[in-house]
């Protein structure tokens, strides 16, 4: 080990283990800031296989206080997992603030297993990580420390390390034959993974690499890209946790056809009593079967209903319930998070309660939440509700490119219609609890509401999980609109 | 339908829709009294094939207000519910505070079902329904209303029954080979049934029986007994809450050999710096080899550390380990539990987190804190820490049961010796925030301390988890016996 001119000189051994008391007491002092911090730590080890990944991890572990950290490694998916998007299971093993996750597997580690076997489709590639892309955006977005460790060994050091290992008899057993098989594909694989690399080299989710040749070196450096990497992130966050918190802003429309499209709606629909028995009858009938047919071809259904309060979202979903099997169906009512939800990203407690395959959801509110309520009342940061939308649509990307059929309804009642329900629930005694200040107050919010639903449907009405609007004066032809749209949507989805 | 003297005649159809919208109101109006209360639902439905259970569901269904209500209809276990004891499915499920869980399939499920086939072993028999009165006995204890619904039907009701849906096209595919055979062995079937009935109807956990012929009268009949148990039980647990809160009491000996026990220990153990160098390599290749054997047998293992304040658990952790691999084992730090976690049974964190087969989790602290930490400073009232003990054993039976190899440990120091690391810790720059005012406080309550943990000792040193006593006033003779007890319990398990 060189040494730099003026450095006292001192033997490798007393070298070595002086770094490592330093290090030791700066991973101490990062674990401590974090638990106090409200961030968290996603670490994610990669690279080239007899890099020593695991060995560097487990000197890592005794270097760290352990008890807030946590290793994931994702074996073969289990039948929970495989009946739900992709990413279902690395978004249940996220750290949660204070928390370091690391990642001996991760989203990276299938594309590049697969790579060794063949080399895979380009655009299925360029597909793939753009997803990474996203998720790890949005991971930093969320001040997620993002920290990407690539483990580097030439070909030629990769063989030695094989050699090795297998020439130990303690050690032979680790040399696998994917291992093998990796090193006489090394050159192109590497290929690909330099791809790889320089694909999803991002703000926020930089990738680091680390020689891998000696150990010893190797160890110091993974542990000290960690260190730097979170004090480089902690004077970020904590500059930005002393500036100004957001104010209520005033609500002004990104998209105002939106609004338009709401303004223009048909509120006061007729329908007559009998009328409705009828058509009631025959879309219950076909519902019915739709939702049988989902199950048989093992797709899940996701219903989301969102709208003014007294709009009807709670009438509508028990006709909706009424065609199904109490077995099948589960309601999520969404209110405010708990404080395990509030320690993650607010789409986390949306990922913990999708369906298995074959099974229905029914979202009362969901995470439109952050561009509806967190937005006009200031409860969270501007350009949080603005990137929102943009995360809404990948995340209902996602379920449909795993075969979730998302049906998603907005309510629309007018002023004067909600003035008359408001005061119904105040006059009906057991239709006091379901109203209380707040729905007061929101309702003092209209115009807001109108422009961020506006919003809402000008940016997230995507050709896999469009918007369905529901004129809901009229409470017999609104539930009556939904029962019709939640059976059409489902036979669309399932005709393609 | 006979009416009383002096009521008036009505149609039957008239008399049904004024009982349903009476019982509607009702329904709804324990909604609201269960939503604002610490207490939740557990609702089973068993009973003959072909009774409608499954109808009846769909109709009380449309009388609830769906919201807060869950229907938990469990299939085949999923591979990561096979993975951990049998009862885990059914707590992973279990309602939170204000919810009610509808248990379509339950505990009962697949003792009924399995009886079809061919009568059980009685030993077998009375083994699962004394798991069943002690699950029960538990959820009823922690204010759960446990409500039992057998539907009734006579052997040649059912024959009548399952005939009109075969005559059906519309039905007939609800008709299954189960169901026919079912109706062959009815007789056998029901007298085991009404064994099980008897064995399992327990104060807390009584079954009601509603008769199922006629599919109105069974409709209300089932409605009608789930708005009166709960009015029994929201008055029951009303008065209880006006009852006074529980003071901490002075700490008096359940168990005076536990705590002598623990005096008797001889804390200074003498250890050379050598000695235990040599003996660790040699012990952590043991435990390493053990932990190799228990993850290619499938075998769990859970490690329990409790001990005082500095007595030493997060260094004994960190040794441990040292002799295992980062990706198999979790550390599962035991803090003040979470609002999500607090709305439920005190266990069921700790359920929640058992590990798959073949993985490790370390518990720093753990469910012990009942008996301990939550016994001497009043946060539970007498009777649930003198509860606990029992409830304790028996989810650890449950887990040696299903084969999880739990290792328990207590440290002791002595008082002057925490002294001793309490001034180290408020003296050392990176361990000042291992130490605060709660640990100060703790220590004042030594003697308690000692009571309390001598009766956990004596009352929960169960042999499928008995209790290592750990002499920690010298951290390397604490580390080695750590490691030495971990490596010899885990292999004596092996043998069994």
């Amino acid at each position: 080990m060189a040494t730099a001119p003026g450095e006292t000189i001192l033997p490798p051994k007393k070298v070595y283990e002086a770094k490592v008391a330093q290090l030791r007491q700066e991973l101490v002092q990062l674990q401590i800031d974090l638990l106090g911090s409200r961030t968290k730590i996603v670490l994610i080890l990669a690279g080239v296989e007899g890099a020593g990944r695991g060995s560097a991890l487990n000197t890592l572990m005794g270097w760290l206080d352990p008890r807030n950290v946590e290793t994931i490694s994702v074996g073969k998916p289990s039948d929970e997992e495989r009946e739900r998007p992709l990413m279902w299971r690395f978004w249940r093993s996220l750290p949660s603030n204070g928390r370091i996750g690391i990642f001996v597997d991760s989203w990276y580690t299938k594309t590049l297993r697969d790579e060794v076997r063949g080399p895979k489709d380009l655009s299925e590639l360029s597909d793939e990580l753009r997803r990474i892309r996203h998720f790890e955006r949005l991971l930093a977005d969320s001040d997620t420390l993002v920290i990407k460790i690539w483990f580097h060994l030439s070909k030629t050091e990769q063989g030695h390390r094989l050699t090795e290992l297998q020439a130990n008899p303690d050690t032979a057993w680790r040399v696998t034959k994917e291992q093998k098989l990796a090193h006489a594909v090394h050159d192109r694989w590497a290929k690909t993974a330099e791809h790889i690399l320089a694909e999803t080299d991002r703000p926020g989710a930089h990738w680091d690499v680390v020689d891998s040749v000696e150990s010893k070196p190797r160890n110091l450096a993974f542990a000290q890209t960690i260190v730097s990497r979170f004090h480089a992130h902690h004077r970020r966050i904590t500059r930005a946790q002393h500036s100004p918190p957001a104010k209520p802003q005033r609500i002004i429309a990104l998209r105002p056809e939106g609004r338009q499209r709401l303004l223009e709606l048909e509120l006061d629909q007729k329908l007559s009593s009998k009328t409705y028995e009828e058509k009631r009858e025959k879309w219950l009938g076909r519902l019915n079967r739709a939702v049988r047919k989902a199950a048989a071809k093992k797709k899940s259904i996701m219903f989301v209903f969102e709208g003014q309060d007294a709009a009807g979202k709670g009438g509508a979903i028990r006709r909706l319930t009424s065609a199904m099997d109490a077995r099948d169906y589960r309601i999520i009512p969404v209110a405010k998070p708990n404080d395990e939800e509030k320690a993650h990203h607010y789409l986390w407690r949306f990922w913990r309660q999708l369906p298995r395959d074959g099974r229905v959801a029914i979202f009362d509110r969901s995470w439109y939440g952050r561009v509806l309520v967190e937005r006009i009342e200031g409860f969270c940061h501007p350009r949080e509700w603005k990137r929102a939308f943009a995360e809404i649509n990948d995340f209902e990307e996602q379920l449909a490119d795993h075969g979730t059929i998302v049906v998603k309804y907005w309510l629309q009642i007018s002023k004067e219609e909600q003035l008359t329900r408001f005061r119904s629930r105040e006059e009906t005694p057991y239709k006091q609890h379901k109203i209380n200040d707040e729905d007061w107050r929101n309702r003092g919010q209209w115009p807001a509401y109108e422009t961020a639903v506006g919003d809402m449907l000008a940016l997230t009405d995507s050709t896999f999980a469009p918007w369905n609007l529901i004129p809901a004066n009229n409470k017999r032809f609104s539930r009556l609109d939904v029962l019709r749209k939640a059976a059409k949507s489902i036979n669309a989805a399932l005709k393609e």
